[in-house]
């Protein structure tokens, strides 16, 4: 399960236009990284290949960039995990959105640069407005590094294309 | 203590070659972030101008950048407190190497996008080869982020220039 066809849709392609400017996973965002996320089974997956410039020393991926990863991965896994909860088809109105309330990454080893990362994401918890999810990072069939993100659902409004 | 002059010394520009290619803080990554850091009485600050593409949605700030700077600030505070800790000049050899272990932020408000991020750390204890740092991210001078980094020494020869 870890390639996708580019037309199949992730779970960032639903988003509502205002999250789709995302440094980290937006659609839109010319310059960003472009996470793309989709259901594994119970889990969540995504692939992500850093680029050459992406390290922490040589041969070592950057830690802020495993960082983001688990951050839009888990986030976009907390809205999908929201659609499905209530049965709902992904991207039906009113639009689920989610921003991070908090990130917890522990690096258990240095991942190397090279071989494609598998982001995986498990929600252990949905409590009314967040959602806790608990995240890995694979390389080489290895776990570096692992994750824990709560997710916080906020209201429609509180985010618009003009803010603020 | 918020604008330092370009020829000021950072934490980073001490930083032995392996490091320097660091996509946060290196000063020889030409797609990095280029983060300085400096000591601003017992605390060190980074101040950061995000470009406009560094944004989780329309006006705000991404929570993965936010990590990233919280993460080398710390880092490269470190590493600085351990030379002060010695009384050593910065940057002599043996250079001081250290590594994040693990990184914990917290989104207490969204980041507005435009004015300069302000990263301020602090060192709560050094044991051993770790180093327990806090930080904070101030904008429009409001705290919007909390973070809390193990930072933790490596020996010299875990990183080469042609690791792995």
């Amino acid at each position: 399960m870890t390639d996708r066809k580019p037309r199949d849709k992730s779970f960032q392609d639903f988003y509502p236009p205002s999250y789709s400017h995302c440094y980290g996973c937006g659609t839109a965002n010319a310059h960003g990284l472009h996470i793309r996320s989709f259901w594994d089974g119970e889990e969540s997956l995504a692939v992500f290949r850093p680029q050459p410039y992406h390290l922490a020393f040589p041969g070592y991926v950057y830690g802020g960039l495993l960082a983001s990863l688990i951050d839009c991965h888990c986030v976009g896994t907390a809205a999908a995990a929201a659609y499905r909860e209530e049965g709902r088809k992904p991207g039906s109105e009113p639009a689920f959105r989610y921003v991070t309330g908090s990130l917890q990454v522990d690096f258990l080893k240095p991942t190397p640069l090279g071989p494609p990362l598998h982001i995986r994401a498990r929600v252990e918890e949905i409590a009314g407005r967040k959602t806790v999810l608990s995240a890995t990072v694979t390389a080489d069939s290895v776990i570096t590094v692992r994750g824990r993100v709560v997710a916080v659902r906020i209201p429609e409004n509180l985010v618009t294309e003009h803010a603020p």
